[in-house]
């Protein structure tokens, strides 16, 4: 078993990641909770729910509602239901929240736990390798239609309960996905993880690779969270080809490529444009050999994908912030002008297709 | 011109008062705003919108949105509209929303503020009596069909500029809402204020009466959310004859009676629970006087209230807790079992009936 700690402004919380968690749950979670809502989407709810319901058996007042799978549950009509259902259970503030799920459900059901009654306990059991990212400093949203996380919280879980056996079932496109952002934080850190992040091989990931790769991500994660958790300064560079990703995500109506995926596509464009070309290669060759969807990148319009760049939470007065590389382990934070940004995409288009 | 400030963890903001203060609004307001989102109701925009804009013309960027007046507003689908109203406008994080109104306006724009793009600044300009007090202390909310504020957030504005100019003209029936939260203040501080309060005449009000009891009720929020902003503890006496005027409302619909005018009924029966009848007495000679609808009680069903309180936001395991006074300026907090409440209602209901 492994145990993180995070510390943000009032509040300090515990990750723990151990295998087979889920069956011990009802250890890890205070008695003191008068009722438990467990989240969760159809897939996840096939696999683990009854594990989960069954540690939690000898409580009274628990409560599930399954919502289906996928980034479209992530939205407005969704929140009010469950606000509802919050409603329907009479869960009161000394109620808990759990998202059961990856990064989808922690982003809803924090958000619903973040405003029911404005604020109930909430506690993250992430299944998948890409809510290692998610599950840890506070982000809650859902997304408008004019594009993600448009609307949410910032809002810290009571603790995140990893059960990394969860993860070992993941089907091949979601390790990309999660992969996806391990590489980001990889390359945000150190050479020497970079380095290591690709030679991993993702239709053969051993238990201790992972593992190994989590706990890196969630330390990374949570050491800029302690700094800066309203994202006011290094947190920003936590959205390393965010920008590029939330675009594509939204033109292709968040379907047919995962959040993780479509972040390694926004961050080998900024290491493009960093003009680190040394990782920028290390990474196209990586992100060929696990197949990674490059070849969506061709049939993007790129007007199209700046207009949403410009429509990103990030953008200021229009003009779209981005986060490039000095070199590995060196982001910072500018300001591409519009034109610019059509060329190295034009470029970019090219230069993935290859 | 007078000036507070409230210090809650990791903000200080100031409230401002002076008369006139709308058409100096743009010396109060930075200039490093992106951008500014006006938000007011139908019935404060035909009197003062144009006097704000006006005032904010050096700007650009200035938006507004005019919504329907009344509590039923304060919706689920309002919420959503002015969200997609601040995605229309493209509102980013350096945007400013200005909430210019009542209490209505003041908690669904700042439950905008603080979800639109995970919070971004808010001002805000009350124009009424009952404003003072949910104007400070950063909670805002919306309502669920199944009761008030089960939605919302703590999140302060940057600043609360009041113009006291805009309450002369409040019509009788606001005045009377507002000083329901003046007068549950003036119980809650101590004696000497609060029978000055009593003194009041609602139809005849000068001035320096209201600006005195602002300052004062503002000076007493303000301490008390400064010591207990998350209502863990003292900040639950502010609750003082809202459960049941709460419970009231919703079984009218948010009609036909305010939300003071129904904290001075809850209240009064707080003070009949506690057994302190000097302040009873006082407080409802007052109510008589200056036509509070206490005549609403002979209609009311008991046992739907009690179903009503059990479900407010401060239930805990479907028992109520209830605010009582021991003496003026000596609140605590207490459960109420079903029983007593029936029958503490049904006396009650006889008594202000005479």
């Amino acid at each position: 078993m492994d145990r993180l700690q995070v510390h943000v402004p009032g509040k300090t919380y515990e990750v723990i990641l151990s295998d087979g968690l889920r069956h011990q749950l009802d250890d890890y979670i205070e008695k003191a909770y008068s009722s438990v809502l467990i989240i969760a989407d159809q897939q996840v709810a096939d696999l683990y729910l009854n594990d989960i319901t069954n540690s939690l058996k000898d409580r009274e007042q628990v409560f599930q509602k399954v919502i289906p799978a996928g980034e479209s549950s992530k939205s407005f009509e969704w929140y009010k239901k469950l606000l509802d259902y919050c409603v329907e259970c009479r869960l009161d503030r000394k109620s808990l929240i759990i998202a059961l799920g990856g990064g989808m459900i922690g982003d809803l059901a924090g958000f619903v736990a973040a405003s029911y009654l404005r604020g109930v306990s909430f506690i993250q059991l992430p299944t998948s390798i890409l809510a290692h990212d998610s599950s840890v400093g506070g982000k809650v949203a859902i997304n408008h239609e004019e594009g993600k996380n448009l609307i949410g919280a910032f809002y810290h879980p009571d603790k995140v309960l990893y059960d990394t056996e969860t993860i070992r079932t993941l089907p091949l496109k979601e390790k990309r996905s999660g992969y996806g952002e391990v590489v980001k934080h990889a390359l945000l850190s150190d050479e020497g993880w970079f380095s290591e992040v690709v030679t991993r091989r993702l239709d053969s990931l051993s238990s201790e690779e992972v593992r190994a790769d989590l706990i890196r991500g969630i330390e990374l994660k949570a050491s800029i969270v302690e700094r800066d958790e309203k994202e006011s300064d290094v947190r920003k560079h936590l959205n390393l080809g965010h920008t590029l990703a939330h675009a594509i995500e939204a033109e292709l109506h968040y379907h047919s490529l995962t959040h993780g995926e479509a972040v390694v596509i926004g961050t080998l464009f900024a290491l493009h444009v960093s003009g680190l070309n040394d990782s920028y290669q290390k990474l196209l060759e990586w992100a060929k050999d696990n197949d990674y969807p490059l070849d969506v990148m061709a049939d993007m319009d790129v007007h199209a994908l700046v207009d949403r760049m410009k429509m990103d939470k990030k953008a200021e007065k229009g003009q779209i912030n981005y986060v490039l590389m000095e070199g590995v382990g060196l982001p910072y934070v500018t300001r591409l002008d519009e034109k610019r940004l059509v060329q190295s995409l034009k470029h970019f288009k090219s230069e993935v297709r290859e």
